[in-house]
């Protein structure tokens, strides 16, 4: 790679930077996937991740990224043809639409703007308008990459149960987990998809299904085919400590000393941190007297904050400019949103001087881009950080 | 991990053993998979992986392991109920012949003992009777890690040809590429199917599909549902150095110095210590007074040897046993075979002396399991290794 | 090690930041100090590292910290009783004294303030007063690593030449070296003394004696007993690419990464980015209304700064404020300063935003131990950071 | 570094095998010295140390290798001119009495065969004559390095005190501490110096001396001259957990794991592995009909074996061809052995397979050297390995 002095300051909302421990813990020698060690191993993980997730449940991990958990999803719950009902909150929640509609289903969007989350109550209506219960899963995303709009996701299931209707919620927490609160069984999801590169800090290359034992008994008679991403033989082997294929060894390492990590910490200290991060976050674009992308105060995501840009400036050159410059990976507008937003990530290993670091290099990258920023931005930041 | 002094020996047919610069190469930091110095690494890995499978022609890398490429080659290349032909190899063979059940795929299998490899004239004979050309796919594996055997492609090619059969030739070489030569174009292969943890001495969660054009065509026809496995998109976004989704950057770190080391010895010198440490397996094997699986000696594996116990003795005890007293992982039989063969695992990161231990705890073990084997079988063993 | 959120800030003036690849470098397997291969690296290194001291001259390494060079540097080149001149730029001049004192010489100290270098015309007069040669050698410190003063060597040696004195010129470069330049040929340097664990950003427990002609001459008669520290046996060894006792192999794999880390800088970039660094932490301090130890623009260090609290603050409870609340370790005041000032390291690995984050650090830190600072500092800094 | 396929056999005597998480704890980043992190850690070694020593009282800890451990034993304890008793069990004796000399001291020697250890009885009867008590310490090799010869610490210190002498003494453990069982207080020895990279499984670069009261004692009245060894301001700062100069942080991770990996396995436990190796080790030398060096049953090391090779063989073309056909190192013969030994080092993170490897390498290299060893070595090697 090329050298650069100092670190980089990965600041896309994942993958994240690795914590040193963990990437150590990902380096150890391989061991036998079918032996006692790993089985101990095995055991240890499937139990102690339940808790992240926020179910005393199973969690399946797969050697496959976020994209694939997404697809675990569907083709164990549905089968061809079955209708599912979506809410257009941004580029991630289009993309997940896109692969359903790849797989046969027949997908309902709801529309939004890119700025707000999912709003329950047109969840509700329109299950409410499903008398013949053909939807069969509604998926949402909870915390959408894209955007930094976190929907609530209680607060649909609210909708769903008022609107007495059957489906399952299906939920994307790949930019939420180990970063902002997912509770699984209170807010009765069905299937919690998640990755292990955002707030788990890891490497991608895993990801995870938490599954309600009605999304377990939809899979019983789900008919998308499905060989790679099939719970069945997955939980039987996990029940022993295993996997019914070669699971990815060293990122189980890694997942291994992150629990340890998230334990040390503690999960609500990790979620504080991860809200303070973002409302520092908030204070410097507002001091700057730019926009942040997200228009609902209850929507702010803990994990990443998007920033509009003015009318007349382009998003992706202030990023360049600012990697050129100051060695810093800052997220694109994604979609509709290429060109007028920057995604600024403050999630995974993080903290208060890397945060300042990484505000000032935003501020520095703007101005040098001829957008005349108020260096009161990064000050405000500051403000809020020295606050106890 | 559980402490035991010195390193453990990890000799089952894969996952092997990671080189150590390979795993100090995986724990560097993650970079942004959208920037330019991915970008770079992608262009470079995408075109220095093609001449390992012996191809000019696109192989597509997956954040998954090689059951999930296995996967993929048959869900780009064919539609709902199209007819494959199989050959009963062995474990690994039966389970892919499942898999393609399980997409709903008619699936011919043509019966083997497991101790060969694929008859070609029997494929031959069935393809000319295939008049109407109901068969799509030929899916073989190329080195059965289950019984060590190695099939003969050329021939299997050879006998597709001449039969003047269309349907594609799949083939799964994820124990073989990387330890066994492996020649995609010039054996006329449309699907290679590999992973990362076999010859390619990295960690588990890595797979691969080379691709022939033919292969290619027949994507843009097949009808099987796909998404996460499809070539389109991870086709077209490789051509810029990316992945349609994230990619398991850590890994491509890997399998850039694997690339190197495989580069440095010479990929010829690599089949050739394969196949010499191969055969100074045998050796051991028959000095003991036992007996190879495999039976054709035009088939014998490079990566592994499996060993048949004499009808009394439990293969599973005397691999505990062993791992018990001399930290050592050997492979169980699996399927039909299970507690009638054990499985030496030579293929990899390997060199004389380690295979010498090898041998030596599999002795050691045998012996102290009550199986009256000759110690002349590891003298035999060093006398091969002697040779020039 | 405990764990907090994200990494570390470690902004004493050293040890510094270890480079992500140097550590892996050290961390890789052991090899035989006497074989083949290692002899290939001591040549290798050997030779590399002359240019980053300026000379073509040998340069011995030891596996010792800075303060064994020290004792190196006087025990190969003095005898029982000799006399050397010194000056008193700082605590670290002062433990070199102490340690000459210890070994049975006769230390004469021109005394110093601590907020300036060496003052070369003091040393001038000195030699010239001293007709008989009773002076063996001039011992001073480059980069006064507890003040931020950086000495102007070139001219002493020109106030040595100027006196017509023998003396030897031992310069300790320990907090210089790879951070200022350091031209150990060119300004007439007998011995340049350095440590691994600064600009070289390697761990500490490696050092160095660059030796010049006329200093082994000295060496030949030289009678302070040695062993360890002899350079005979080392430059005799080192001739053939070896070391005449173990040598610490991991520190000089981490060593040939840093050289091309800082070959694909360039050095002369190297300097220029820490005096740059060095420039913008002055206008922080400034910009904060408190002062910079250091009162000789031609002195400013640019590894580190030493700032002066207000009378009425204890330094070394704002620093641990700043450890407790941010994470950052700073430079605590040494002997007479402790208490009235710390010291902010901006050497080695180091870029704009960890600069960025120290300097946020630091000024929120005061803020919150109840100093009045100037939140202006901090966009000082970034103005400073900002131009080209 | 070169790659040759598979893990490189470093079976020197040392610097050993560094067991991979402990080299991976080695790579953690550099915490600062002088804070409560570190300090932490430095009260948890400088007491978790002293049992691996069998003493209760102050382990020293040097940023160096064995050699300087070597001086810092002399040059606390005694006085320009002072006399010490050695023997000569072989090449490291011999290089510390060169040190003892080359630091001004009077050194007499008792002569040795380098097959034997120390003999008790000689030391008594010199020190029975040394009416006068000039002699001030007797400085012996516990496992010399160069020969494979363990000298019985116990005796000599009877032997002592039957002759009412009180000289200090002085053992160098270098190769022994961690390996063989070594009793510091119960011995009563004075200074124990050792060294972190052979039993120790460390890198090299940090050395130990353990001192006793008396050691202590004779230190404040010791007038060779010290700064950088001396023990006085080391213990001051040790107290606090502090070292008075830089330490080496990164072995000091290392050495915690390493001392986690011994408590885990047992030292006794370590020490009965290292004896039933070199047991094997020897009863491969005899099956070939070679000669092991030592000749005393007693003095037999747990730690290495010297082979003596036939007359008309050079030991070091054996290694050469043993280097260059299996990637084996193993140790040289040294001083008056040069060319007629070579040594298998046996210590360290080691386990039966890799001593099978070893043995397997060195039988097989011994006979491409046209030695005409029996097979039979290695059979003998392994029934010793499977016996309980």
């Amino acid at each position: 790679m090329t050298y650069a002095a100092g670190r980089h300051f990965l600041q896309i909302p994942g993958p994240t930077n690795v914590p040193d421990p963990v990437l150590r813990a990902t380096a150890a020698p391989t061991i036998d996937h079918r032996g006692p060690e790993f089985q101990a191993l095995g055991h240890e993980l499937l139990r102690d991740i339940r808790p992240v997730f926020g179910t005393t449940n199973p969690v399946v991990i797969y050697p496959a990224t976020g994209t694939g958990a997404w697809e675990a999803a569907l083709v164990n719950t549905l089968s061809p043809g079955d209708a599912v009902l979506t809410y257009e909150t941004g580029h991630f929640a289009t993309l997940w639409q896109e692969m359903a509609r790849g797989l046969g289903l027949d997908v309902d969007v709801l529309p939004g703007d890119w700025r707000h989350g999912v709003d329950p109550a047109a969840i509700g209506e329109r299950l409410a308008a499903d008398r013949g219960h053909r939807i069969r899963a509604v998926c949402v995303v909870h915390n959408e990459t894209s955007t930094g709009v976190t929907s609530r996701i209680a607060e649909i299931r609210a909708a769903m149960d008022a609107a007495g209707h059957p489906a399952l919620l299906l939920v994307d927490a790949i930019s939420s987990l180990g970063a902002i609160d997912v509770r699984h069984d209170e807010w009765g999801v069905d299937v919690t998809v998640a990755g292990s590169q955002k707030g788990l800090m890891l490497p991608p290359g895993m990801s995870f299904n938490a599954i309600s034992d009605k999304a377990l008994e939809a899979s019983r008679t789900a008919g998308l085919p499905r060989t790679y991403w099939d719970w069945g033989p997955m939980l039987a082997a996990n029940d022993r400590g295993f996997f019914p294929y070669t699971p990815n060894t060293h990122l189980l390492y890694g997942l291994r000393e992150v629990l340890r990590l998230l334990d040390e910490e503690g999960l609500q200290n990790v979620f504080a941190r991860h809200a303070r991060h973002a409302e520092a976050t908030r204070a410097a674009v507002r001091g700057w007297g730019l926009e942040v992308l997200c228009l609902d105060e209850r929507e702010h995501s803990g994990a990443l904050t998007a920033v509009l840009v003015p009318a007349n400036v382009d998003a992706d050159k202030v990023r360049a400019l600012i990697l050129d410059r100051f060695d810093m990976s800052l997220g694109a507008g994604l979609g509709r949103l290429a060109g007028t937003v920057f995604r600024i990530g403050h999630l995974g290993a993080f903290n208060d001087l890397t945060l300042a670091g990484t505000l000032a290099g935003v501020q520095m990258g703007l101005r040098l881009s001829g957008v005349p920023v108020d260096p009161g931005g990064l000050d405000a930041a500051l403000e809020r950080l020295q606050a106890a």
